[in-house]
């Protein structure tokens, strides 16, 4: 294991501090906590909060900030935070006009996450959640009932924030983070594995000519493995699958996300880019907004994702909306 | 070799393709050229140009937009544009105000910016050229008399563009970006090569247990070689060989860039910034900005770069001003 770390068991802690001397002016530390919260919490709007185990950067703390994230709670390296941390970013950040959850389909996620909303609701703060599950891969997997939540998330938190920047209430939020969950759809593949450093040894093996397709961000099993082939066929792939799940037709209109798992280089998500770009136009689809880079990151796994997201009006206009965090700008 | 590639003499075009269908309210691409210029070219304004082999993304084309970069100029991978390519991106974005070129240190670079200058000073052009040589590591290098430009050139890309949005002359857009050059001391490590699609061979080899110290970003040769350390460990050698080379004064203010080299995780350039953080506090130095990301990379190498900026007043306000490019946003 070559890493960049220094005792594993305080890589999560280290990190925190990071970020939080990174960005001073976008986020602060909730104290005696793994919680990051949003600086300067501006006017009575609803709160929205996410977070899950850590290992997925920028995911979630980068996206705290103007149009996105109020609060992000990070667990240890791919395993959820316990509810008390999340019950303390929900009161952190509650401003009195209630607080959305924004969680990524695993059991553990789920579980405490829904603890933690008990709590809240106990202390009488009026508290919603939604449940991202963007992955066509596979329908249960090692830490899921359902699909896997990957990362389409980030386009909830964006249009979640958007609409809490506009005044929305609470129902109203909630109502549209879960249309654009419904709207999003996602598929990754792994070129190579990751460590955990306090595992110590990479999650899964792949041969040196073998590709993975479907694999979640925990490397957890996709549905086959598979000679490597070029850039255009397994984009085709993953493309194809989505498709199938959710056809998408002429004269739609999407928001494109191909994201990078941690090792892949930049150029190579650009070449996947200009074919996925040249499969939704040949599809009549017209592309409003696309992001290429790492979104959504397994540590140090090779592999990407794509995101196709289905706007109509209203998710346009919020998309477009600004947003001003760490790794997710938009500016108009 | 296992990349996200078609035929790997394609993997250029093809990123430029990707590139421009990202963002095509950014950029463009000039027609038969590796040039991709600035969309919506405004007003009467000094342009500037950078460019360099490929292989180092986002470097240069995600820093063309508003305050940095007005065309960049790819090479193949990890080798310079040619001279005519060059001069076509002078020719494309002069508005009759003047060209700055921004060149890395490398001799290739270099002397192909010479020549296409040349070809432009007999179209009567006005052009100047600055040259980066921000890496402390060593003073000649495989492909460099003198130091090498590493990811320090990004922030004279800032600097020199906020210096163009503020109307100045090129004499002084010049004269700024070399005041900065001069303040910029940076200073990487690999932990693992990287591989050139068109050689099929990583570019070089390190024990399980090895790191580089000093590496440069075509995975040149460092100072030594030495057993893996904690990451505190790299961090504080990296930063005590460039306050050796231009020692940091309490009271001083810098701008800090922590840059990935394309396959390490996030989390662990987070670990290596909180270190560095308190490397520059014990001095007594106060830190203005905070970039924490992958600017400069090479291609799927892992380790990491730090870069110091001296900052003064005008710097200081010149990089606070917005930017608005495809990877990096300045937002007031």
């Amino acid at each position: 294991m070559k890493k960049l770390i220094n005792q594993p068991e305080n890589s999560l802690n280290e990190m925190l501090l990071g970020m939080t001397k990174a960005y001073p002016e976008y986020l602060t530390r909730l104290e005696n906590t793994n919680v990051l919260i949003r600086q300067n919490l501006d006017g009575q709007k609803v709160a929205v909060v996410s977070g899950g185990g850590s290992g997925h950067e920028p995911t979630h703390a980068g996206y705290i900030g103007k149009g996105m994230l109020d609060a992000a709670v990070a667990g240890d390296i791919f395993t959820s935070p316990t509810p008390d941390q999340i019950y303390e970013a929900i009161k952190a950040v509650d401003r009195g006009k209630g607080v959305l959850l924004v969680v990524k389909n695993y059991s553990g996620d789920v579980m405490n996450f829904d603890m933690a909303k008990e709590l809240a609701e106990m202390e009488g703060i009026e508290i919603e959640q939604v449940i991202v599950n963007d992955d066509v891969a596979v329908e249960d997997s090692t830490f899921t009932a359902g699909r896997r939540g990957i990362a389409g998330t980030v386009l909830v938190h964006k249009i979640a924030g958007a609409a809490v920047e506009r005044g929305w209430d609470l129902q109203k939020v909630k109502a549209v983070a879960e249309k654009s969950i419904k709207r999003i759809h996602s598929m990754g593949m792994a070129l190579s594995p990751c460590t955990v450093p306090s595992a110590g040894k990479p999650n899964f093996t792949l041969a040196e000519d073998e590709v993975e397709i479907g694999t979640g961000i925990h490397g957890e099993p996709g549905t086959h493995r598979e000679k490597i082939k070029t850039a255009d066929e397994l984009t085709e792939e993953l493309f194809n699958k989505i498709q199938a799940d959710e056809p998408i037709k002429s004269g739609e209109e999407v928001a494109l996300m191909v994201n990078g798992m941690g090792a892949t280089p930049l150029m190579e998500l650009y070449i996947v880019n200009n074919k996925v770009h040249d499969l939704l136009k040949s599809l009549g689809t017209t592309i409003h907004r696309t992001f290429v880079g790492e979104y959504m990151t397994s540590l140090e796994m090779a592999g990407m994702s794509l995101t196709v997201l289905k706007l109509d009006d209203e998710l346009k206009s919020l998309l477009d909306d600004p947003a001003d965090t760490p790794a997710f700008k938009i500016i108009n």
